[in-house]
């Protein structure tokens, strides 16, 4: 057992935090008056200073770093482990909408871009993988539906139904994340090819470019008021009669619930490596808060219930850490569904902690924490997000408690 | 002791339910879309709907029911006592947009025809306190600064200096909501007009009408994403060398610690009578969400964790009901000072457990309910501000505590 | 609504209060030291104390006034409402070993005079009820099996067969409170009589005085290194063929059900309000301790996460208290049955808000707080086995969202 | 970075594994019969199967393995790192009784052998140290007085002072663990020898054998009701103008806190080790009651909130043991000094993460939870301690974020 990194990344966090440093972080104001600037404001990728920053990563050879190497044969990705890539993930989500956007590690993308990868045909691979890889195009997962508790896969309605050489969509979905950019080209789609197969051999992903006739970009969904333009939004979609070649299939018929089991794993620890990034900036923002707010004639920094919130952050901050990189080791050593249990383990326990960090960090903010002038409200709400994304954290719950009392049997 | 309401509250109770179900609650998508086509979004008292809705609370008996018989010696409010008008201050939250605003019962406007009436000269009180009971102006409370810890009114720096028969006012402001709205004509501003004072003799009030030259409305700020236009926005304000006359001085120069104090009291139980409400919808809304969703063969509601998330909501929303009913029943038998710990206690109390329990709603309404589909979100965000709104619950717990030792030294 | 106590219990307030502090606080050393001196370390009623306060209760009619006047015709009680009890209850609690003993209001004998006062015949009130009423001998109430989860009452395995003119009972029971004590002369045993008749058709309750050939007291059981000898200990019992004549079933075959839920709603309630008192009692020494204790160079009082313990503790007791309160008021105007609600929301709330009072309380104490030097260990360890008695908290949290979910059907 | 354990720790844990399944765990009902036989119920290491489990486990080199390798230079200890140790502690505290003690690494002998290793003379670790080290005796450490809030170590009122070749010692010790055992044969006290000098140069440590004149064995000390006299108990002891010669001082005057220091750094990590092992035998008696009890048709697994209660205690220790393996892996790379707050977080967050382990356990164990007929109510108590133990975690916490501010400054 050894808790030091290995060369390769602590040269590469070395890279890493003076990009963030003398690009990233100064980049954020200038990315919100472009953005403000844009007709479209969900166009993001269009900012010239996102493509200055993308330019500038892949010059310092942080490009595509997500694609854990032992499942990279060709080689597009950046040659790391995943528990090389773990704190990588983490310093880039101290600045959460740009920090991975320049690295072409945001999601959804990067797990869009392993199913292409793992599950895409050639032609699938040259037409959609490689404009990705290079950034030039972004793509959208639609799964989730409005009308269906849609963390049980079984209740999936859009209906994917051949005909002759083609499919034909049909269903209503939302939180396609990224779908509103104008950018986003292309959908991964997950639904029923045979409702009438076993369980987990109904579904089906298929993709369909977005400018296919029949796709309705319905609205943004917001979160907590945030529309989220930064990173493209979060559509509403609806899908009528919407017909694609045969060959848009991802894989098989009847391997969708795999393809989507494979695919949320590795986004499940980005997701937590990136948060405990936001915790992390949360801490430092609130320490340099209480230092220089006096009230009573004191620095907060004295008062011992906020010292309470800052040793409580940093305890909890600490576990988190060792336990996202632990999984992401035995994702490197036993693969992914052998860190099956620790998968579910941090997607449990990363956003809510983070959440109270940021809860802790908006309150020693005072009333100024909650608004725009400091990103913590913003992260918050990001944050809460994940409580429900993939399946709410009670599904997750309910399967380890399972497979825990299935050891002890 | 008894628990059941008098037949005045009883009755009321009935009136106000009725009007809401009848008038308020269709009123709300009216409101937004009314409101989405004004030319200024803050302008919301131009929107038709409230107008038609405060003429039918007019008609009901439903009108500046806020202000407590016992200190109403004018009868300008509805003769309730303050244990009376608190369930019906609940039932208003339910809508926490449209409810009050309709019965001119809304934040701020109630805590300053409060300290108008309370401490107003007759030209005051005829000039501003007049128009704000009959609902044709609105108007803002400029207290909090953004660059200092405003809980500890001695940091307060904004100045306001004696010149001939006026007062010179400059100073930085922010957080005064409602101040959007171009229908708010008057703010109520601390400052300081005798810094080498005793530490609660430096502060005055004074009224700043909104068109003096020299004010200047920044910007609006957000809460979380939002940025509250429904009620107004939360304004920056700068105030630069603003003349107002001697006579704009409310009560005497030094006395504006204690009107603040005088304002805040009223003001706490108002904002946890409203909140109660918003902790019933969310429960009402959690219930109905998962009796109706299935997920792996059974409704959420069969769920013992959804369960227990019900059972935890209304064993805390019943404890916090009492204890504001009894905070409001020692308002009216020992005064507000005599209710100084239990008005403390509700405002630490409330605030966060009406927050959890939305958190719960949203986690049983999975990713909609983070969004624009549900109100829970936006309740989320609004009753997250009070445990920061005047003074963070810490300043407050600190203060209870030390009364708690004193009793028992 | 008035949140005032009537003249009847301002006066009993007093009166017990004097008692407490000039008779059953003083004497809790007095008590622990004759108990110790005892032959049998179980028999607490033998002490020459205990005898004292009782006779000192009945002297300023502090006896027996946990029985209401509603229920009450023939005068047995004090003449109090449920309303009127609770704050004497609480009261009490301060001192949970003596207060109620000394005046006959303490568990489990309270719910066995109330059985036998509602279904108890002629002859077994003369013959049990009477001598109870007086404090001349105890009772065990042995409902709860180790081989079961007990909550759920079709589980009970104990038998009672006629046999003639005899019942036969045999069973295995534990956690029989108070029947370690040599005094304790008759239990109250469920069984089933009936094992094929409908769900809570199947039990019933018998009177088996402790002397019967077959009875055995196995064991006292333990509570948290504890074996509570101060009030008669926790007796796992076993019933060996044991014969008793007919007349000594409680009311009808099959009633046992319904009389267990009967004796269940006034059990819960006493204990929140003892625990009430509890907590008064944690937060009072608390306080003392930390306004004595110095560590770097200041008072414990004055730090600041000490007097957050303390203002928290404050604002949960008054939450507590009122909902307490009101359920008591409920019990008298619409009866056990239309609290049933409230009741199960103060089982579910005080035992562990209590318990994390307590804690705090243990923390501030330093090691001393868990030895047998204060109170609390003892009194937390106490409160611990609440969130168990009577059904864990989780069944009634589970049936209280059940009617909640059913109000917004 | 690497998750896996070496070899040799592979090999140790299998070892250990297996001395734990046949000989620790079935040893827990003849101890527990044993020490009931003793005329001294606190003699525990007179028990002949404390004996037995020892001679076993040194044939089985499980023996003195607490002391690591990099400080062992006469190689007394088992040569293995804190990291290569820790598996094992936490093993062994799967029976905390037995499982150290068979070891001979139980405190508070641990850390006193540690002490007299590090900082004792030749003659003093021939006295003291090698019967230690081979089991013969055992020995105790008196730093906390009854008198003073003992965290903060300038408050230490004993007085060790100077006279001729003595040293006079008079003060007044409590929850000396281990005392009360006949074979505890040596303290070692911390005292003031100059209470003029700067606050962390007054104190100075001094054997003192128990059966030194005027050392009087006041009482044992409870933990909630435990006397655990399993492990020798916790004594309140006296000190009056005892005499020990001059050698008996442990390293120089002034060097007491600097020596409490080093001793109770690796004290802590060691108690965090055994209290994972703790944890997780609490989840597996949990999860096998909840399998084998059936309540309203189901076994109890099947419910909801039972299964959160598991998740939430697997997520937990996760966490908690990656923090405390590389906090050993910190102490060896860059020293205890280097590691000082990671064993504060670990010692903050480890106890009471346990004991809310162990209350989700009770709970689901029912009554039994809380009685001796298992381990849980015991283990909680002893587990409770540790939020007191070696300073409260609120000094701990104070002083942590006092470090993180700093890095932020």
């Amino acid at each position: 057992m050894d808790f030091s990194f290995d060369a390769r990344t602590t040269e590469l966090v070395e890279v890493l935090n003076d990009f963030m440093d003398d690009h990233v972080l100064p980049a954020e104001e200038v990315f919100d008056s472009q953005l403000a600037a844009l007709d479209d404001r969900f166009a993001w990728t269009r900012t010239p200073v996102v493509a200055d920053l993308q330019a500038e990563a892949r010059r310092r050879g942080l490009w595509n770093l997500f694609l854990p190497v032992g499942v990279d044969p060709d080689g597009i990705g950046g040659g790391l482990t995943n528990l090389q890539y773990a704190p990588l993930a983490e310093i880039s989500g101290r600045s959460g909408n740009l920090g991975p956007a320049a690295m072409n590690c945001a999601a959804p993308d990067t797990g869009n871009m392993e199913v292409l990868h793992h599950f895409g045909s050639p032609e699938q691979k040259e037409k959609w993988l490689t404009p990705l890889l290079e950034g030039r195009i972004r793509s959208g997962f639609a799964m989730t539906e409005p009308a269906v508790a849609s963390s049980d896969a079984t209740n999936v309605e859009t209906s994917i139904v051949r005909d002759g050489d083609h499919y034909v969509v049909n269903g209503h979905k939302w939180w396609t994340t990224g779908a509103m950019n104008p950018d986003c080209a292309i959908f991964i789609v997950m639904g029923k090819t045979d409702p009438e197969a076993s369980r987990h051999r109904q579904q089906s992903m298929i993709l369909v470019p977005r400018d296919t006739p029949g796709v309705e970009v319905v609205r943004p969904l917001h979160v907590f008021g945030y529309d989220d333009h930064e990173h493209g939004g979060h559509a509403e979609l609806r899908f009528t009669d919407v017909r694609v070649p045969v060959d848009h299939l991802v894989g098989e018929e009847g391997t969708g619930f795999a393809i989507a089991q494979a695919r949320l794993g590795p986004g499940r620890i980005h997701h937590c490596m990136r948060s405990i990034g936001v915790a992390e900036r949360a801490v430092e923002l609130m320490c340099r808060r209480v230092s220089s707010r006096v009230a009573f004639g004191r620095p907060l920094s004295q008062q011992g219930v906020i010292r309470e919130w800052i040793a409580e952050s940093r305890v909890e901050i600490e576990q988190l850490r060792l336990l996202v990189l632990k999984t992401a080791w035995l994702m490197d050593t036993v693969g992914n569904r052998g860190a099956h249990t620790e998968i579910q383990a941090i997607k449990i326990a990363t956003p809510r902690v983070v959440q109270r960090i940021l809860d802790r960090a908006i309150q020693a903010h005072g009333a100024g924490g909650v608004s725009q002038d400091f990103p913590l409200a913003m992260m918050s709400a990001g944050i809460r997000t994940l409580r429900l994304a993939d399946g709410p954290d009670e599904v997750h719950k309910n399967s380890l408690a399972k497979a825990e009392l299935a050891r002890h049997a």
